[in-house]
């Protein structure tokens, strides 16, 4: 589904980062369900995954649960968000706002997990200084260098179309963004220095499709 | 970033199967480019993975191209197509004609990859009857159980609010349908035989975060 490039030297595999996120969320699914203990098969259970997976996962983060018991809710949550760093607030910035910029502002769940939005750039003159949701207002990809870098965000979001994508992405370069994720379908060149991952909606219909394939 | 449910019996590891949609993306960028033949390493760099992989993924679907000349790009991208079943026209059906919905509509790179959009449905009476792009009308949802197992989608995409997914999941699996991708940032229950892939769009955020928290 994705590619990390960039430099880090990383204790935790990748692929329990990827999984920590859907832990996260079974487990405010639990709070909302006023379950104060889960398992390990229980997070299984409800993230798709495997308990001896859910346990090694947990373990990199000092989790270790209780033996017959199993893991206080509150508590792990906690620990989770707290390494993927979401108990500090992030700053993020958006630039292309159509449909899919549109529906990632208005995406439930972003604010929950310590994302603000602080800024939304578009290159349609219509829609710059209209509201972008959030009390933003939506600004001229234009300014982009010039305003950027004092609004400092951690983390860009490109919802450009393709043809723009690689464009935008060495604008945020150069206004110092460090952390890049592009949904624009194509390939983006980045810096060693810069962590970029690529999404493409079209992927996890591809896999569905793989094992249509396979089961016929 | 997703979880799958149901049971296959697989020889590819779902792991091989996540990143052919990624090398399948970047061959079809080299034939844009013209480029008639591609190393492992070619694939690993614009993948973002790494050429070792390259060549084990690709061993799985019989795939090992000419020792220091690489892979023919055109052959090695009609392999993978066809590995995914994109070679045989998948018919799609999206329920929730949201900003997200329409976002995923009118997404590039669907088409391209033998995904056609056969019906949309929406639980809002204003939208009923109108265009919802591709030559189709939006459909209601309160049609769903009457007019889906006709139209026979192989994957059903949802892209409701949260709080009505499981709802809609429980009549697309009425419908007959096997595979749901699940935008809703909610975690469905379906039975045994339906492949459900779960996508939450503010993971690749956390993992972003988490990368941050490292860093700092």
């Amino acid at each position: 589904v994705t590619q990390v490039t960039g430099e880090h030297v990383n204790q935790v595999p990748e692929t329990t980062i990827e999984r920590l996120p859907v832990y996260l969320r079974c487990l405010h699914e639990a709070q909302a369900m006023r379950i104060p203990v889960i398992s390990s098969i229980g997070i299984a259970q409800m993230s798709g995954g495997n308990a001896a997976q859910v346990r090694k996962d947990l373990s990199y983060l000092g989790e270790f649960g209780t033996r017959g018991i199993g893991y206080e809710v509150d508590s792990l949550a906690g620990h989770i968000a707290k390494a993927l760093g979401l108990t500090q607030q992030r700053r993020v910035a958006l630039v292309g706002l159509g449909r899919l910029g549109s529906a990632l502002l208005s995406y439930g769940g972003f604010g929950d997990r310590g994302m603000t939005w602080v800024a939304v750039y578009d290159s349609d003159p219509d829609k710059v200084g209209t509201p972008a949701g959030g009390g933003l207002l939506v600004r001229g990809s234009a300014e982009l260098a010039a305003t950027l870098p004092e609004l400092g965000p951690d983390i860009a979001v490109i919802t450009t179309p393709a043809s723009s994508a690689q464009e935008v992405a060495d604008a945020l370069v150069a206004a110092g963004v460090c952390s890049i994720l592009n949904f624009a379908p194509v390939t983006l060149e980045v810096p060693e220095h810069v962590t970029l991952r690529q999404v493409d909606l079209s992927v996890e219909l591809q896999i569905l499709s793989f094992h249509l394939a396979e089961g016929s």
